[in-house]
């Protein structure tokens, strides 16, 4: 079923009311806890999905609803709405307003629909299959890119690699003009808009990329696994986005070296 | 000779011409060349760094300025002005709004005030010697670190270390709660402020960091090289920035391990 002007205006509010819930937290003292796994979350990142799922569950009772916060919420209609109210944790708790609330929707496991919205400094990407990106509402294009040696490449940790995914993202490394750490989703707005080329992740959760394809790929760039195949609710979490699609084989190649 | 407040003014007002010179090119797509060092650098930079010289030479003609951009200016008074436009030269080109504007006065080569100043989400940092670091005009304060194992730490980037020097920082950072990349002398304000609780890094000029102590410091925190000694223009542009200074001591310890 194709995404209605209906379902992107439900999505611009979940992520209006996400931001809502998280303003107050942001650089406040309180709210802070650490799950099993050491990564920081927040009180905001609860009170964000409890509202934005209230809203679904309201308007779209039939929908599935996956978020990071609480269990998966069965659906029949063949459409998933896919929440991370805080990605970036830890640059929200570090108080780097470049945190997002990321919101897509899926339709059998493809996402059609993307948010990134930066609630702090009011800056919201929103892509759409078969429309173009929007930035803070107006069009955007991602850049040309006629060479990886002239690539600005972004990456959130190389601690988040696997032995052999560093070594094959140390090859790419190799060749970029240069390459920033840190950002998390924001770097993936950043390529929708033109201002970097590449970003290469991996042990992404759906929850942390499922927003970005539409946003990206409405913007002329292209995202995949690293295998070069399209990102779909049941890929690996080996994340390519390049602003130019003219990119991507050479990049699928060169991270093909890992292992060897 | 003491900070004045005609001092902080005219640093003020240095901080918001380099802003409004900046703010243009943010997000633009021209103004980029490359460095023979291969860093990126702007126009921004350049136009920047000129009409805070143009100010301080009219109003302070007797005084020294250390910039990034154009070639030493003598003094005869003993104070030194030093001036890093853009500080975060790939987060700038990147678009990320977190990158800081560093303005530096130093008497006989100690910092005695500083300014970081992020003109796109207008966030600026103010310290001077013997009083309380401001952030947007208002006081605020490092926050208690009771352990290392509580401690979020930050660093640029672990490619800016010597072999040496990541060595000892890895001893670091594998006993902190949490590591967080990029964000340049932003994550020295995010320290002052109380949210961040250290940053060890290396290879930083003068410019890099004499800004940061009084903004550090003036807000109960303290700034130290890998020794434990006090920042100075002399400084070998290893840093430390702890908001609790009762960390020190374990940390100028622990990085001692290079070489081992």
């Amino acid at each position: 079923m194709p995404v209605t002007q209906a379902d992107i205006d439900l999505a611009n509010r979940l992520a209006d009311a996400a931001g809502a819930a998280i303003r107050p937290y942001f650089r406040a003292e309180h709210g802070l806890e650490a799950k099993a796994d050491a990564s920081p979350v927040t009180l905001a990142d609860k009170e964000a999905e409890a509202v934005m799922r209230r809203l679904i569950i309201a308007e779209r009772p039939m929908d599935a609803i996956v978020g990071e916060e609480e269990a998966t919420r069965e659906g029949t209609s063949g459409r998933t709405w896919v929440l991370d109210p805080i990605d970036g944790t830890r640059s929200f708790i570090a108080g780097r307003p470049i945190f997002g609330t990321l919101i897509a929707l899926l339709d059998n496991g493809w996402p059609v629909l993307g948010i990134i919205d930066q609630p702090i400094i009011k800056e919201r990407w929103v892509g759409v299959t078969g429309r173009t990106t929007t930035f803070n509402g107006q069009p955007i294009q991602a850049r040309t890119c006629r060479e990886l040696s002239q690539a600005l490449l972004a990456t959130t940790s190389p601690a988040l690699f696997e032995d052999d995914q560093l070594h094959a993202f140390e090859h790419v490394d190799g060749q970029v003009m240069s390459t920033i750490l840190g950002g998390d989703c924001y770097n993936y707005g950043l390529v929708a808009s033109g201002h970097l080329d590449l970003v290469i992740e991996a042990g992404l959760k759906l929850h942390d990329f499922a927003a970005l394809v539409p946003v990206v790929e409405g913007a002329g760039g292209r995202m995949c696994d690293w295998q070069g195949d399209p990102l779909h609710a049941a890929s690996n979490g080996e994340v390519i986005a390049a602003g130019d699609p003219a990119r991507i084989e050479e990049i699928v190649e060169t991270l093909a070296c890992r292992g060897h």
